[in-house]
């Protein structure tokens, strides 16, 4: 203990992506202290290929407390996406039934936005650290120990810990097994990902049936594109050329009536589909907020929303708190949160489930699917049941 | 063949249920001539404990056409259902939502108001005939051949010969098997019905999530109830005795806050789930309507409504056939036909799984489920998209 730097902060965060950097600016504009680490070095969390749909809330919670106008600059914004199957493509027109849109902005660039924005501020974030630990979680003093990048020792005391360490998160398991309850479902698919250097294929995300199996045609860039099919979660990365890789997209889209503008594919990765939700998401002073709390399958486009709606939660609730000097808002927060996580939950597997082919599916399945798929695009009641999920449940703005 | 009569009619009709005698209905009143015949005896019929929630469509066919008034003054008109689930209850306003409500009207009733009217209309039906059998189904002269109740051979010759037999159709297996593709699905579970002779214990059809299985509270008359609750389908009826019975019930409704009114069971079954459809509805100068071509769970309350639809729309196809002297029209009819079909194979699916606990069934699940409910009831379009399917796609009207 003697060689550890001592010191004292309100909230002390473990993780800086994009949940752990959004918690301490929106700390800082209510005039209350962090302290944010995170194990992985700055470069590398950019370096980081993920999800790049926003929700409308989302996007309006970058811009306004003042992130980052780049979201709307660099962006892309989609007024619906195209459900296609049974031969054809059917919009969702998510402006003209919910008023809404989302954002195509990738993921590492709300933390390029973030990270700035923390460091333009003056904010304490500390990247590549070591040996992370958190102690004294239900104490009025719970501490947050680390080794910074030279190699000093630190011991920072709180008021509150917020476990915003993503899907490997290490804080949530310093919740006591039989304090939380942790609910896990595995899918028995995966998503084979690509970026290819190609010009857009369509102007918005193509959420494509078909009886090989789901594909998602998305974009990045006006070079650059995103593309997703269905795989086996032990499918061999090695075993698909770019020549096959193709094939079985075009194969896809094609029953649909769509071709794919192709080009040379730069990256080429297995997603596994998972869903987990832990609850309750605080334990003593410690708060989980984002991935560390719950994990979707990437379907619904909903992780990174969710991390960023649990945020905007919390950054109320500690506020409330910590005025108060009492623990209730922390169940509080815990209760607004997983009502939004539950929704989320259903959405992504609903998303999943009504477009994926199931190991075993019959003809019926399939059929029955497309049978849910023409009672979504023909009413106008299930299209904007789709799109307020889709583009962040209404009752948040 | 000599000991046969020999007659001939423009609509020949295998089944003598709702389907098969609101089609003989409908075409008498076009001017069609038309026999429909039965296995079963009328008593036989009007004894068969069936669903009884009709769609606005369905009533307004039946009055319409003149079958009945009955269904209006002997029905209970239900404008809403409650979706109970997560301790309590969440009404789906079907005449708030959607401006139409659902009618309680047994379909032994339906039968009765059918069977009378085309009596009273001098219709020909003719129940408790035996050796049924169709042929010469590709011939521009089809022929149905049966013996009818006081031992006479018939021969009656066609146009067309539509089979509304039931899910253990006759005319089905006529099809070959190069000619049709069919569509299954077992579910594991079945709904143990029961009548018991008790007040109502809800003015309107409770839908109950339960962490102990499904449980459907209905209704008949003042003093007599039907209810369901799910179980496994080789259940053993002589396991359940009225106390278990009332037992299991209570808690399952009991965790969203009801009690129900007890009384003296008189009938239980156990009634099995499965999904089917054949396609096309027809072959050669054979159309298929009603459970002959599907059947569904009966969650959604679909099956008789299904029938009668496909019915309405065979009516119209069959009127323009003879009137072109052109089986295109048979094709159209499938099509029309099989879209709502399709629809309500997924509505029937959705509220099953949405409801049921599946036997595996994790934490997980139950959570996603009331995620699901929670979505559905707390958006107004999720309720519509609901409300809409339950009381008939709106296009129909």
């Amino acid at each position: 203990m003697s060689l550890r730097t001592q010191s004292r902060t309100q909230i002390a965060i473990v993780g800086a992506g994009p949940a752990g950097l959004l918690l301490s600016h929106l700390l800082a504009l209510a005039g209350i202290d962090s302290v944010a680490v995170d194990v992985r070095g700055r470069r590398e969390i950019e370096q980081t290929q993920r999800a790049g749909i926003l929700e409308q809330d989302s996007v309006d919670l970058l811009v306004d407390s003042g992130v980052s106008d780049r979201v709307h600059r660099d962006g892309y914004r989609h007024d619906g996406i195209e459900l296609a199957f049974g031969g054809g493509g059917h919009r969702i027109d998510f402006h003209g039934l919910v008023g809404a849109s989302t954002q195509l902005y990738p993921q590492t660039d709300v933390f390029i936005d973030l990270a700035d924005a923390r460091q333009r501020d003056g904010g304490d974030v500390r990247f590549g650290v070591t040996d992370v630990s958190v102690g004294d979680l239900t104490t009025d003093s719970p501490v947050l120990r680390f080794t910074d990048a030279d190699g000093t020792a630190h011991e920072i005391r709180a008021d509150f810990l917020v476990g915003a360490d993503g899907s490997r998160s290490l804080c949530r398991h310093e919740v006591p097994a039989d304090r939380r309850n942790q609910y896990f479902r595995e899918y028995p698919f995966a998503w084979f990902g690509i970026l290819a250097q190609a010009p857009p294929s369509a102007p918005e995300l193509i959420y494509n049936h078909s009886p090989r199996g789901f594909a998602l045609i998305s974009q990045r860039t006006e070079t650059l594109q995103r593309m997703y099919f269905q795989c086996d979660p032990a499918e061999n990365i090695d075993d698909w050329s770019d020549d096959r890789i193709w094939t079985e997209l075009q194969a896809r889209v094609g029953a649909n009536g769509y071709t794919l503008a192709q080009g040379p594919i730069t990256a080429k990765s297995v997603l596994p589909f998972r869903s987990f939700v832990q609850d309750p998401m605080h334990y003593g002073r410690l708060i989980l907020a984002g991935d560390a709390a719950h994990t979707v399958p990437p379907t619904g486009a909903k992780g990174l929303n969710l991390a960023l709606a649990d945020v905007r939660v919390l950054a109320e609730e500690l506020e409330r708190a910590l005025a108060a000097g009492s623990l209730a808002p922390l169940a509080t927060y815990g209760e607004r949160a997983l009502r939004r996580v539950w929704k989320a939950q259903h959405f992504s597997y609903w998303m999943t489930t009504m477009l994926h082919t199931l190991p075993g599916a019959t003809p019926f399945d399939l059929r029955r699917q497309e049978g849910e798929l023409a009672s979504v695009t023909d009413s106008a009641a299930g299209s904007t049941f789709l799109a307020e999920a889709y583009t962040g449940w209404p009752e948040r703005r």
